[in-house]
């Protein structure tokens, strides 16, 4: 068996997904990194395995795959080692699994993915920035955050609907969250400070995946320390900010 | 066996596809209508069938489910008499199929249903709409219908993926595109007029589904019908526009 191919950009919080989930399941596969700042997504040589230029992307065999919770749900349907808990074959759990998956698109994604855009990302990409983007997005994510805690970490759920181990949700959702590291601390803490059961249910998921959690997410933290690193020169600070220096909470 | 309980609103594009499945495949349900414009789904009621407040939802005993895709699995999986070709055990179709259904998120719904929220509905609504958003999701709106024909209709596909029959994406993003209908015969064409393959495809749904899809997409032309006569009106016209009076050629 040849081991199956993962396009990824470990920057991007479904790759990084993607990533600890093969390496926790211990599935066989090769990490092709593509540079999503030096736009390798868009070179015609990558759009031969995914036509939408997005990572992640998989290749096993002759069969090409994008979208990270079609991944997830594939690689825990094909590869007979992966725990059932991932992404059980009982129909009733899995619709609710299913659920979360669906809901994570128009909300928590939408909400994080949006803002880190627009606020972090667009200045280092020359893209244009939208207050009004910028504030949807806020809403949006207070809102998901809210409602994850309310409605599948209530109770004292270690994990998504109460269940005793993690399931794909899990994972992606956490690693979306993990991308508001780079805003930096303060504004990471203001979205997550109150929400305890979030933090707990993160480091969950966190103890669950180690190490490969942390070694998958050591990039985000290089990418944050040079990130608040320029925003400090940016603003005329001839002293460097010391707050990429504060070890994260997560 | 008590008959499922379907919680939907037909001018909402997902309730639609759960009732249109659910009609086609003869599972035994109960619609129970939530007006939206009436903002029953946010009563304490519905709240305890959906915490989230949102159409459609399902209750299958004990058993409570919502988001339409979650749904729309969970019906395919559960029902016996549904035929594989909707959601294929075969787990590489099936792959393909959730790689489709995970992309209309953010990209096709995000655009059309951002487009009818900003443009028709939240003048009736009273809601603030913003140029920015409506620019943003014309856009979307565009490359995704692009690329369903580039990449999932490509040479003479009569349903998405090249299939023979079509599959629970192919009716949750016909019905999504449907909505576009409520902006009007000019605007609707203006986004779908180019595209020819989409127009075809959207017409094999429809007679795969006959005669359940026209039915339970009777009422959006009357919300059609209704929003052209007051826009005509909002816009001083003292003869009515005829415009809502073309039939439409979906």
């Amino acid at each position: 068996m040849q081991p199956i191919k993962v396009y990824a950009d470990r920057r991007s919080q479904p790759s990084r997904a993607v990533i600890i989930f093969c390496r926790v399941n211990q599935i066989d596969f090769e990490e092709v990194t593509v540079d999503l700042f030096k736009s390798q997504h868009l070179t015609p040589q990558f759009r031969k395995i995914n036509p939408l230029g997005q990572v992640p992307a998989i290749v096993d065999g002759r069969f090409k795959l994008f979208e990270s919770h079609a991944i997830l749900r594939y690689l825990a349907s094909v590869f007979p080692g992966v725990a059932d808990h991932w992404y059980p074959a009982d129909l009733f759990t899995r619709a609710k699994i299913e659920s979360i998956l669906d809901w994570h698109h128009s909300n928590l994604r939408r909400g994080a993915a949006t803002l880190v855009m627009h606020t972090a990302l667009a200045p280092f990409l020359g893209l244009t920035t939208s207050p009004d983007a910028v504030k949807q997005a806020e809403k949006l994510l207070s809102q998901s955050l809210e409602r994850i805690e309310s409605v599948w970490l209530k109770g004292g759920a270690k994990f998504l609907l109460g269940s005793p181990q993690p399931s794909i949700a899990d994972l992606s959702l956490v690693c979306e969250i993990m991308q508001l590291e780079i805003l930096g601390d303060d504004v990471r803490d203001r979205f997550l400070g109150a929400h305890e059961k979030i933090l707990v249910w993160m480091d969950n998921v966190k103890k669950a995946t180690s190490p490969h959690f942390e070694e998958v997410h050591e990039l985000l933290f290089q990418v944050k320390a040079r990130m608040l690193s320029k925003a400090a020169a940016a603003n005329q600070t001839s002293e460097p900010s010391t707050k990429h220096k504060i070890a994260s909470k997560l």
